[in-house]
């Protein structure tokens, strides 16, 4: 691009090629810049722990640099006694595809929650869809960042050991905001 | 402004003038990019079917690109024997205005999630809100893309012909967040 | 940084240096620019309340620009007689960590969502964590716009004087998605 030098001879022609410079070089901070997703995981049963770890494993598999904060129920995903037995409620959700239609009224009996968690597990597997085990795995092993809200962590009475190896320090509203301020895509689950 | 030409003296000078340009440059791609929203619609129940397809429709009428991913329980809002018929459980939500409370055993009886979902309608058919189908058709009509996802689709045994009209094809997580990665805005409900 | 003015030579060398300043450009631009996050409150519910106005708050006080779009059940969060007495239903959640398992049979018996409000309320006193009143108190001190969804308060029929001091005019979709267009991070919940 060392082209003869043709050196501007007014303000304008300056310009001209100072823009068509600075056009290239945004375009080529962008193409270049490694792209981010800040996700929030805030529900704990079976079914909204998929969304963010998906989302975080693709996004890492992309190339991504992915990060999920994980609050409120959402920690039990990452705990160690309870990532393995989340949970789907088979009431109050008439959106939730069952076999046959489940009243709330029956789904209220003892029983039906394992049950409907089950048939979810077995759906999804069927579907080829990896668990929510192995999710967390690929998730750690391609480096997706796993940040347990300190706040929720006091409330519920978990500490730092409770949760998988590969679990960020844990981490405050404040520093997921810092994560987040430059993240091309945020969500919250 | 092709005023007479003060070549620029020394590296400070031209470092002002790139920065000026600079700013212009940011400003007018600013003024000029079109917006972009990017949205997850993951519930299927009538009331969580209503975000995710207003603010589509509103950012497509003031010329913002808008697209909305389908997934798990959303699935239902875009499929052809599905969207008309959303319901909303009057259970295990304290938060729902009822005409007078309902408690969780009352809502668990047969009948109750029909009632409150009828009660729902037309309570936002009285305020003058479009319904969830004339919404779909005010999302397609204005450009918003469909997307269903593959995945859940497997899950749930759904065929890309179950969908309505206008839906886009099939789209996986790593697709979505292509779309995602440059919008300005992106919720998830 | 006027150092002694090496005048570019060709055009490569003239590319080289803008390239760099605007690199520079950009980032004093970032550096300098007041972050900004959107948020939307859609759930009504005690727990569902914490993470809008907890990350509102802190985003206030980092000195970021802060608001919340209130809508559907979310309006109660900043309805003066009803933010104090928000409830969390202790059914069809089976992630929510009780002193002992609640089967959704026993969640449905009447008074027992009062008594799981009580309990959460107590567990989050207990972890020094403000109450939803404090944490309202908070935001509007510290700026955080409130906004209530004018289409939902018609729905659930609410006037503007139903809301908190401090909440912003109504507003409607557009105007929010007008608020969020230049946000550093969005989320919904």
């Amino acid at each position: 691009m060392a082209s003869q030098f043709a050196p501007p001879q007014d303000t304008a022609q300056l310009e001209d090629l100072v823009s068509r410079m600075v056009s290239q070089a945004l375009e080529k901070e962008r193409a270049s810049k490694t792209k981010k997703i800040a996700l929030i995981a805030a529900n704990g049963t079976l079914d909204w722990a998929y969304p963010p770890l998906i989302l975080a494993a693709t996004a890492a598999s992309l190339g991504w640099e992915a990060g999920i904060f994980f609050t409120f129920y959402g920690l039990n995903i990452i705990h160690k006694d309870k990532h393995s037995a989340l949970q789907v409620a088979p009431i109050a959700n008439p959106a939730m595809p069952m076999p046959m239609p489940v009243p709330n009224l029956m789904g209220s009996i003892p029983g039906m929650t394992p049950f409907a968690s089950f048939m979810m597990k077995r759906k999804f597997a069927g579907a080829g869809v990896a668990s929510i085990d192995d999710l967390l795995d690929i998730a750690v092993e391609s480096g997706v960042k796993l940040f347990p809200c300190a706040m929720t962590m006091k409330v519920f009475g978990y500490k730092a050991e409770d949760f998988i190896e590969g679990s960020q320090d844990i981490c405050g509203a404040a520093a997921f905001l810092s994560y987040a301020s430059d993240a091309d895509v945020t969500l919250a689950f």
